[in-house]
């Protein structure tokens, strides 16, 4: 789908199609639908995070409890958004050894303990070991500054998603934080589970549906 | 569920419970969960009610796109969540004769041309002729205050959600803007269908679900 493609939606088609773009948000691309026209990805993406970046610290908080716990509850139980599934899968996260899932399980309830939302992390940009690696790094920072850092994590998952949803040739851009796509491109070369929107996603209200022709 | 019961919910069972009392947003009780503990219903909603209303006015309509249209696909298709499919079925929307329906359908399509969100009511306060006449009404509203009055329905809905969540001895309190709950009683004294939390509701991702025990 191209920018002109997207510029031409309705807000229900386009609710429909970027619902998802922030984790069981669709408040979101419901705002942001009131800033077209855009011209171009980073128009389009810039709207999704001053939406973030607009909401009281509640709010923020809030888009983040919206997550899923990694290898949690969610995952064990078949309700993950067709997104965060591929990414989880990606990192190696729903397929975990049952000492590795007890471990994560754990930490993560540290982390929810501590932080009072879960532990959010790009996982299209990470592997099973970044993600132990970080979510025992993180549990020890203090609360602000881990708002921050997890908000800058959802700021790359809506980068990657929106690139996902978008034609091939937005590839090149840089996501948030100058941090490059080198996984994820390694991943698309592999012909691993890039990310493409596909017509299971219909009865999952959690996603987008493919009512909107690309 | 009485406040003591609500303030002892940790984040993943406060949001399974209220993920819907905005329709569609689960963000929203994602948000207010950071405010606890409630003193009581009106402390409660006031949260909800203040997270819609800092939002900047894009984010508000975005409020109002996450509404199904009244009478309109999502009903066809069987994709309402459960309050909304309880809402529109007291006032008598959901068993529409193809006359009235069709004109609905213009009339909402009207509506959604010059707003850019759908008509919202609350439903459980209305009957099929005064929606009828409201959306005729209101279609010739200016937008800004339209505006007002749409956010001042979702309060409504909001309020009259929360009741149904929590227990009966709420239920003297008066909804947003002074209006009384007399059909709300009535539809309960008939024995007609006023909104439970019910078991049917845990595969709807859009709906509350019955994880935690009243």
């Amino acid at each position: 789908m191209d920018m002109k493609k997207v510029n031409s939606l309705d807000f229900t088609e386009f609710v429909s199609v970027f619902r998802n773009v922030v984790e069981r948000c669709p408040l979101v691309a419901a705002a942001v639908w009131s800033h077209r026209p855009f011209s171009g990805l980073e128009d389009l993406e810039n709207h999704f995070f001053a939406f973030i970046d607009a909401l009281p610290k509640s709010g923020q908080e809030g888009i983040l409890r919206c997550h899923p716990d990694l290898a949690g509850r969610d995952v064990l139980m078949g309700r993950l958004s067709e997104e965060s599934r591929r990414e989880q899968s990606h990192a190696g996260l729903t397929s975990l050894k049952t000492h590795d899932r007890l471990r994560l399980l754990h930490l993560n309830q540290e982390y929810r303990k501590r932080f009072g939302f879960p532990f959010v992390v790009a996982a299209l940009l990470s592997d099973r070991a970044t993600v132990f690696q970080e979510l025992a790094r993180r549990l020890h920072c203090q609360p602000e500054s881990e708002l921050r850092t997890a908000l800058d994590e959802v700021k790359k998952i809506i980068h990657l998603r929106l690139i996902d949803l978008l034609d091939s040739h937005y590839f090149g851009v840089e996501p948030p934080q100058g941090r490059g796509l080198e996984r994820r491109q390694d991943a698309s070369e592999r012909g691993d589970s890039a990310p493409q929107a596909s017509s299971d996603l219909e009865d999952d209200p959690h996603t987008h549906t493919k009512e909107v022709e690309n």
